[in-house]
């Protein structure tokens, strides 16, 4: 385990059975379990530690007093690729092919993230996970009772896990997302089982989530986990 | 003109050329030129007063410091009715209908507001108006370049006006609102001008807009009028 701290935030990097993770908690001497926590999932491509990935969980300790888990999804950051992986990769552009590697990724992440939080025992959990983060985190959100609030969006693929969601849910949505049609982003928001749920749509492409939405997602966790 | 104060709340009942109008301020003393103003739209069939207007007055003044400011919509609250407005209200149940409707009071009250506005001379302006209210302040946020920031929603037909709209707007959708199709809220979002904007849709009917809705409207106003 590594350890660094500044600007009042402790990064504290970790291995648990060969699945790199990382932990931010705030600077102020409280136990993990008198604090919520938010799994923060990264999207397709991306890392644990990615810009976007370091600039949300400094919002989410410095603005929120959240503890923030990342881990790297399985097949990404050289964490190793099987032969299934490759060929989930390769068929990505085919009808179907976001959401054949999104469960794929997910029957290995699930346990995952369940053997991080067994071993962390924080106080109550939120995700917050966009895109493949979302495909990832939907069966997880679904079928984790410890998790208590979700954000999600810019994902747009079936999913029969999104009716089993029943944790009060915020959806972004981009409404000139050039990877998911409206549509299909509605037709998700549409099938959340929630009954506490929002879909938040604003103009711009996939990258382009404003910078106020990230507050609000500090202030809706804020009224879920708090 | 009448006054009534409670709750840190100052009341101010007018008539402008006939038109009924109230004005909240907080008791604070504060000249209305040193404070945004919001200017709050009833809905169809709805009054100056009505429940959701006085709660929404509340908020806007005590959470946001803000003047409120609602007027009786044409052919509302006992204000006279033309033979053109019975006329429009039969047909409100045909197609275009209530389109033809609001057009006829926006054309109406449009210039009422402005008067008002005229006479109180207040700081930044912020439009809130849902249904009816988004009806008759489309085409007021697109001509009045006072009004720096909207809050609309709960409609759904056509209106070439909002393509003209340029500031700030959040517009608020009921995912099961049995008077507005989906399809037909998410087109008048999709034209409204503003470069930002944002959607947000929350499940149940028309007239259960959830209150966490009220509380951010208060934020976004704070954001862009102050």
């Amino acid at each position: 385990m590594r350890f660094t701290s500044t600007d009042g935030i402790t990064e504290q990097e970790f291995l648990l059975d060969d699945v790199p993770a990382v932990l931010w908690t705030p600077d102020d001497g409280k136990k993990l379990a008198d604090r919520p926590l938010i799994v923060n999932a990264h999207g397709g491509g991306q890392h644990k530690k990615a810009p976007s990935m370091l600039a949300a969980a400094r919002r989410f300790v410095l603005d929120g007093g959240f503890a923030v888990l990342a881990m790297d999804a399985p097949a990404h950051n050289g964490r190793p690729r099987t032969e299934a992986h490759e060929q989930a990769i390769a068929r990505i552009r085919e009808p179907g092919g976001v959401a054949a590697l999104h469960k794929l990724l997910s029957d290995q992440s699930i346990p995952e993230w369940r053997a991080v939080l067994d071993a962390l025992d924080p106080g109550p959990i939120g995700y917050f996970g966009l895109s493949m983060g979302s495909g990832l985190g939907i069966p997880f959100v679904a079928r984790e009772p410890r998790v208590r609030a979700a954000v999600l969006g810019l994902l747009g693929h079936e999913s029969a896990d999104a009716a089993l969601i029943s944790v009060p849910t915020r959806f972004l949505m981009q409404w000139d997302d050039e990877l998911v049609s409206r549509d299909a982003a509605l037709e998700l928001f549409d099938s959340i089982g929630s009954q506490e749920k929002a879909l938040h749509a604003n103009p711009g492409g996939h990258g382009e989530v404003p910078e106020a939405e990230w507050a609000d997602a500090v202030r809706f966790f804020t009224r879920h986990l708090r």
